[in-house]
């Protein structure tokens, strides 16, 4: 219960991002030397990044990408192009820099925290935050995937972190993961939370051909069918169908969104991750920015349910918070347009747009 | 005689990007750890960053950006929300760092040359390169925007300009414009290169209602009548319908791909140099990155033709080279992925992708 309980007191944290800054950021934006709204995107942006940051005037981003792994019993019905021990493997390319998303967060100036939400097989790396909530989750397909109090310990420590980040500085956190399986614990998650059938949300992932999706739209509806009624909680919904790592990012959701940082989403199970958050506090995606939108076909149900526009469309279909990294430099954009441009009457620019 | 000789010897400097160093590329990207393919468009980013630079190992992007601004005669027509003091107005802000290209520039690591390629009212400032080709054009609608002799002085100034920047070190020009009444030029160049209607490629441009849109389309449809036949030659479509610095811009893609170095497209205006560019050099294009595609009508049909896939879509309409310098992180994403990741073997992941 104290999990519960610290997830309630996550959740009476959490208000809307100030609009009236959003009011007095667009204001700025239109007396830029620009024609009004002429850089699109980038402005809702700015305006979205003013509104959490409180000021017109925000700070410059400090990003760190979270990247949590956890291992699903869900790779026991052979949903994945990858055998179960690449999640392990993996945990050490990230902690050596040598993963994709490692090497954007270089490359494009974030800070990375990898954090083993329950991998079946440990890795030995102080590099690697230790919050194992268990050693992969069950087969979702014969019952629940963790137990609720598992589920609820896994938010409440992606709160915890999200409160620690923050407290040093963070002003955007990234969510990322790693889980061979993970695409189908968030499809099953897509399915049951936005009410569609299976089949509307189960894609390639990582790389299954055309009979490995079926296979994987014939696995998800038997953990769907497994845990039914999944009923109306969504931490309930979480705990059956799975994913540590999924339920720790949802937590970090909540925490960014408690602690006014942006949110920024990667992909697929990263949008699982955010829908299980939104059901929790409607407020919460106010502070979300999707990175971008995935060729998995149920990415953008996800994003559309949450009520986001996604920055990047790159056909990709990695994870990782790959290409929540690749979105960064535009939140650094959209916050320098906003502080840094003149305006017309600064400048001595003809404002024909008044 | 001499501008066009100067082309010529510059056309004759183009070849195709390395098809083997292209090949040997998407080799070393389908061993790092990842699945294959899984980083989408990003991947064919660092395909052709590779094959241009010659090398699976490219070094560090050094991006200038080249802001070219001039006057239009078109602007008599009243085909703008703006008046034409502002491209004069606007040289001083892009010179002075307060123009969204320059904070862009400034936040995303990139170089800027401003250059006056023919302003009504030059602008006295040492940090402006004075490369005039005259004081704005001619009113298209009553007969050829420029001479073709002008069309070549700015052509064989941007070819020159590009080598110098190449020389000095940089491996990418992301193309940049600033001319009030532009955008119609560019629907006119693009009506014409394409051989579609006015009506199919003229849009809002900076602000135009949709009563400004019909007017706008009536300008172009007299430009084309006034100057009919224009003749299959580019630079003679290019000097009826104009822009010095469309001209000027065709020259920098020219040089650019001469010089083996990236060469980033912004928008619209852009677009119409680089189809006057691959009119010329139908290699050339290989060379070219569409940073994103904008709201202005025409610019998906000029992509198209030229068989670039933008990067972003992002609503952008300002033009400046702007949604150049947004991309620019992009680029430098793609060679990091390609350079800097670990292989499935060096990092101990199992390869199921084989």
């Amino acid at each position: 219960m104290a999990d519960e309980a610290r997830i309630e007191h996550g959740l009476a944290r959490i208000n809307e991002p100030d609009p009236f800054v959003a009011r007095a950021a667009q204001a700025e934006l239109d007396g830029k030397t620009k024609p009004r709204g002429s850089l699109g995107r980038l402005e809702r942006l700015a305006v979205q990044l003013a509104a959490i940051a409180g000021t017109t005037t925000p700070e410059p981003l400090r990003a760190v990408i979270v990247v949590a792994a956890a291992d699903h019993g869900y790779a026991e019905e052979g949903v994945s192009a990858y055998p179960q021990e690449v999640t392990h493997q993996m945990l050490a390319n990230f902690a050596n820099g040598g993963a994709a998303v490692t090497v954007l967060a270089r490359e494009l100036g974030a800070d990375v925290v990898v954090v083993d939400a329950g991998v079946s097989v440990p890795v030995e790396d102080e590099r690697i935050r230790a919050l194992r909530i268990g050693p992969g989750t069950a087969n979702a397909t014969h019952g629940p995937a963790m137990t609720r109090a598992q589920a609820a310990r896994a938010i409440a420590a992606g709160l915890e972190l999200a409160d620690e980040l923050a407290t040093r500085g963070a002003t955007a956190l990234v969510l990322g993961e790693m889980g061979i399986g993970n695409t189908t614990a968030a499809s099953a998650l897509h399915a049951e939370l936005l009410g569609v059938a299976a089949a509307e949300v189960c894609g390639p992932g990582t790389g299954l051909d055309a009979d490995g999706v079926r296979r994987k739209v014939a696995v998800v509806e038997r953990a769907l069918a497994a845990n039914s009624p999944v009923g109306p909680d969504p931490i309930d919904a979480l705990a059956r169908l799975g994913g540590f790592e999924i339920a720790f990012l949802a937590g970090v959701a909540l925490g960014g969104a408690a602690n006014r940082v942006a949110v920024v989403l990667d992909g697929f199970i990263v949008c699982a991750a955010a829908l299980v958050a939104a059901l929790l506090s409607p407020v919460a995606p106010a502070y979300f920015v999707a990175a971008h939108v995935s060729t998995e076909p149920g990415h953008a149900l996800g994003l559309q349910a949450l009520g986001l526009e996604p920055l990047l469309d790159l056909d990709l279909r990695l994870g990782e918070g790959s290409g929540g990294a690749l979105a960064l430099p535009l939140l650094r954009a959209a916050r320098s347009i906003l502080v840094e441009m003149a305006t017309f009457a600064t400048a001595g620019v003809t404002d024909a747009g008044r």
